[in-house]
């Protein structure tokens, strides 16, 4: 099997700080905080600052939402792997303006204790900072990295709707309220039909049969729901539709004659092609159970490196988080089939 | 090998219709001829059409780039096949502002036989045709479907320039002026680590050895110069590059001291990271030869379904060019780090 580390890369140990120098090449209104694994926006405003980070090798998240509209900082780690509480601090400093920082952090341990220890610091700084926990895959309840459910794709439309609220000029609790009502009603499943190598390790996580996929897998290969036969494109929404909509009704939500937004994603290496033909399936299957998508986002948006596959994420909507998803932002990483979202990247 | 058809698909005959579909639904400024492989602007503008396409299986080009500012339709033939004339008219039609149209095609003998034949029959119709063939692809001279040099990632550059100067009340020689001094201007060369797979196949179209890049590969998997072992990110700019400005000299073309758009464009699986880490390997490259980099575009710009690797593209800039290049845009395709063009999708 052809496992020969074949990527674009000088040295292993290199990629996440050359990446993030790339990056800010290619984006004049974001600065990168050499050695320090932050990028942040160059323009500085004086409202709450967001910030989200984590693992690298998930781009464009989560440096590639940073500006107006979105986060003012991202934090990147190793590949996979969580960023010190150093480099967080960092963030939170690269995105003060003096009226309190909210982290969004996935619900992963190693960045739970990061990002807590981080804020705990910045208190010490007279820094005023809050987090709310993106867990909205509904695949597993605890698992490799994470105690409870992982945070994955949809932690995008959290970015989206806590930007856009500190933007209007929220005060941190309103932007942390808003944050925490779009993750109470996300909820997000994924799939794979192939594994990603980390740099540094040089050989790919996981292998599946010539003729599988893996339902449920998170975004660094941990283990899903189950191994099967691989599907076609109306079964996969099935499936994973399937399991997010039962996961609503355990919760008390209804959804039926609801709206929602859609984020279908790809992890990596699945063509665009197949995106827009799973976008379909879904459209259709959505209002087979009465459910209208007010927008659907398709492109790559959190990715795991190389890895094939995808995942469905569902925002049901109010007429607060609406208008806080068509509120207009600019950054490099919205789009690649976007809908309907006013983002404008200058 | 693990050789499976490990894709989100329904049917492999009808991948490019359910695309076209989804791709309609997740963008509500769109339309989909339906049957007929095209998407085109809801709105109409009283303005030159600019119509591109070419065979499916590059996403988001074309139809990507449809929008305010860019293409007004594009005409998706099969997986790497050309579309008919048929939908090549339906494309003309869609796109018709009474001004004239102007098709953007790449250099490919199938894809210059069927968009000439529709030029002509849209003559007979009374509607005012002209076309420009993109071949910015320094690689090889004839190639597997080309006779001369083959068109690749850099005519995405060449939709935006022929885009705008559109948009803003250009004649359609006015346009064709401006887009023929853009391919003039433009250079390319690409690179690919594994092949890709067409659906109908069902296996990849060619092998590269476990630790072998090749350098030239075309966007169908045609080939290039030579195969080699695989290279650092700062060898394969270098080759890169040198070829590309060998090629500017060849044609008397001064690139020193000169300003350039650039286009790092993944071909499918290969993850922005790499994408980036090239990206500032070109900046440190090109900065010893004098050459200024005006914008950096990275991301999947012109796919060639999952194949990993990528192209780099130069456009050569005056003030014109720059301006149209500046100018604002509303489509899907463009961003994934986007630099500082203006593109907003609404």
């Amino acid at each position: 099997m052809g496992y020969k580390l074949k990527k674009i890369i000088n040295k292993a140990e290199n990629v996440v700080e050359e990446m993030l120098h790339g990056m800010a090449l290619a984006n004049p209104a974001l600065i990168h905080s050499e050695g320090l694994g932050v990028i942040s926006r160059k323009e500085k405003a004086s409202k709450v600052g967001v910030v989200s980070g984590g693992g690298s090798g998930h781009e464009p998240a989560h440096a590639g939402y940073v500006g107006k509209g979105m986060l003012d900082a991202a934090v990147a780690g190793n590949v996979f792997s969580s960023p010190d509480p150093e480099r967080i601090l960092e963030g939170i400093h690269q995105a003060n303006g003096g009226k309190g920082i909210l982290l969004v952090l996935k619900n992963y341990s190693g960045d739970f204790m990061n990002f807590t220890m981080a804020a705990d610091l910045s208190g010490m700084d007279g820094i005023d900072v809050e987090h709310v926990i993106v867990k909205d895959d509904v695949a597993v309840e605890d698992s490799t990295y994470s105690t409870g459910r992982r945070g994955i794709a949809g932690t995008v439309l959290v970015h989206k709707i806590a930007g856009a609220r500190a933007e209007e000029g929220g005060s941190l609790l309103e932007v942390k309220a808003a944050a925490e009502k779009a993750i109470q009603n996300l909820r997000s499943m994924g799939m794979s039909m192939s594994a990603c190598t980390i740099p540094m390790i040089g050989k790919p996580g996981f292998v599946l049969g010539e003729d599988e996929m893996e339902i449920g897998m998170g975004i660094h290969g941990e283990p899903g729901i189950n191994r099967t036969k691989i599907k076609s494109a109306k079964e996969i929404a099935k499936i994973l539709l399937d399991k997010i909509l039962d996961d609503y009704e355990a919760s008390g939500i209804e959804m039926k004659n609801s709206e929602v937004a859609l984020l279908v994603n790809g992890l990596g290496a699945t063509p665009l092609m197949e995106l827009y033909i799973l976008n379909g399936e879904v459209h259709a299957y959505l209002a087979e159970k009465g459910i209208r998508i007010y927008k659907s986002l398709v492109g790559n948006y959190m990715t795991a490196l190389e890895m094939a596959g995808c995942s469905l994420s569902l925002l049901k909507l109010d007429e607060e988080l609406k208008k806080l998803l068509d509120a207009p932002s600019e950054v490099p990483g919205f789009s690649v089939s976007y809908g309907a979202v006013k983002t404008c990247v200058k």
